[in-house]
């Protein structure tokens, strides 16, 4: 695998698992994994969509962490869709992983309504307007809602949720509200809650949320993750997750 | 004072102040001390609104936690009010606290619109239906949603409370999304989330809210409060709580 200017390739300790990530653009954190790890399917042979998929880092982990017979990885940008491309190539994932260079309001004819088992995004954080400097760069693009906001993707998956399927994101905590009103606004009913403390006296700064279609009202919140303990070390549950 | 057949009297560790509570009907808890302790006043002489009173525990403790000029302990139930008032009257708290026995529904000619600083409720918990057994009980009205729904609490609430005036609850986490929705389709934006823990790797039971009336739209979360440690004793932050 030939690699272009500024890529590396990242081992995802993940049975031979790896991925280019481009450094001057978005690379995956720890939230993208705990988005990975937060999904249990209700069925084996599940269809996936992951919304934004950038480099396809979900896509390529769900096939590990689930049982799911088919994901597709839908990415509005050319040169980021063509990356997760050559991602699903380089770990020779052609049979379950297929990448749509699509804007995700734009998805009708490819994925047809109610036909899909679980919807996942690690959407842009940010606010549209909240201290961008350049609108066509491809970081900024995939951290602030320029292409698609909230309501874009809460909306698309309920229309691609089949009744009882599951949507999971991750989000900041700061968006707690807006993600749950919305959600239900759009009749997928939040039922898991996870929140990730940086440390076991912080506050939390990122959540993983399950909403079901369709389901009734009645919210779960799990045991809090803690990432670091209090020498600054990952915590043993961070450390399972991440195959340590 | 004289009690009544089921009573006793419990010292609140705070600076004299008593409370009797009657055994048969509803005992406040640890959640009821931690919302008097999450509410944080934007001015001096505020009046407050303490819906759902009780046997005016949350006043009572407010006039010392707060600089409060005027507490209001709203309370539907007959007998609960008459110890409401008899509670005031005990700590001689008359010119501060006023007990209304009412329904919160039926609050307009007593309670202006738009007047009030805060709100404070420690609603019932359960949704109606849910296991009732007897619905004249004094316990089960204080548990569960029979005279008055959570979304009766949060409309009421935002026509009593000036611009900017905060709403303070604390509640199971079970209803969280009911609660922020419920809050922000009256305009009352929730602007403060604290989560109780029983313990550290536990998930929260219990989540103080701070909604503002016609706020704009951010959420700070903030550090979660662990009930025990892990030997099963207060920890420090609760022991402060409490003045122990």
């Amino acid at each position: 695998m030939e690699l272009k200017e500024n890529e590396r390739i990242d081992d995802l300790q993940l049975n031979g698992l790896k991925i280019i990530q481009n450094e001057k653009w978005f690379c995956f954190g720890i939230d993208t994994v705990l988005l990975a790890n937060f999904v249990k399917l209700k069925k084996e042979k599940a269809t996936i969509v992951d919304l934004c998929t950038g480099n396809g880092i979900i896509p390529i982990l769900l096939t590990e962490k689930t049982t799911a017979e088919k994901i597709y990885g839908v990415e509005i940008q050319k040169n980021v869709a063509e990356l997760a491309k050559r991602n699903v190539e380089f770990n020779k994932l052609e049979n379950k992983i297929e990448i749509i260079d699509r804007d995700l309001n734009n998805l009708k004819d490819i994925i047809q309504s109610g036909t899909i088992d679980a919807v996942t995004v690690n959407p842009p954080y940010k606010k549209k307007g909240s201290g961008i400097i350049n609108e066509s760069d491809t970081k900024t693009i995939s951290r602030h809602e320029i292409s698609c906001t909230l309501e874009d993707i809460v909306k698309e998956s309920a229309r691609e949720l089949n009744f009882g399927g599951s949507l999971y994101m991750v989000h900041k905590t700061e968006r707690l509200v807006d993600i749950l009103t919305c959600m239900r606004k759009e009749k997928i009913e939040p039922k898991r809650i996870q929140f990730i403390h940086p440390r076991i006296n912080e506050a939390p700064n990122l959540v993983l949320i399950e909403g079901i279609r369709s389901g009734r009202s009645f919210l779960k919140i799990e045991k809090p993750i803690y990432v670091y303990d209090e020498q600054g070390n990952y915590t043993q549950t961070i450390k399972q997750i991440y195959n340590l």
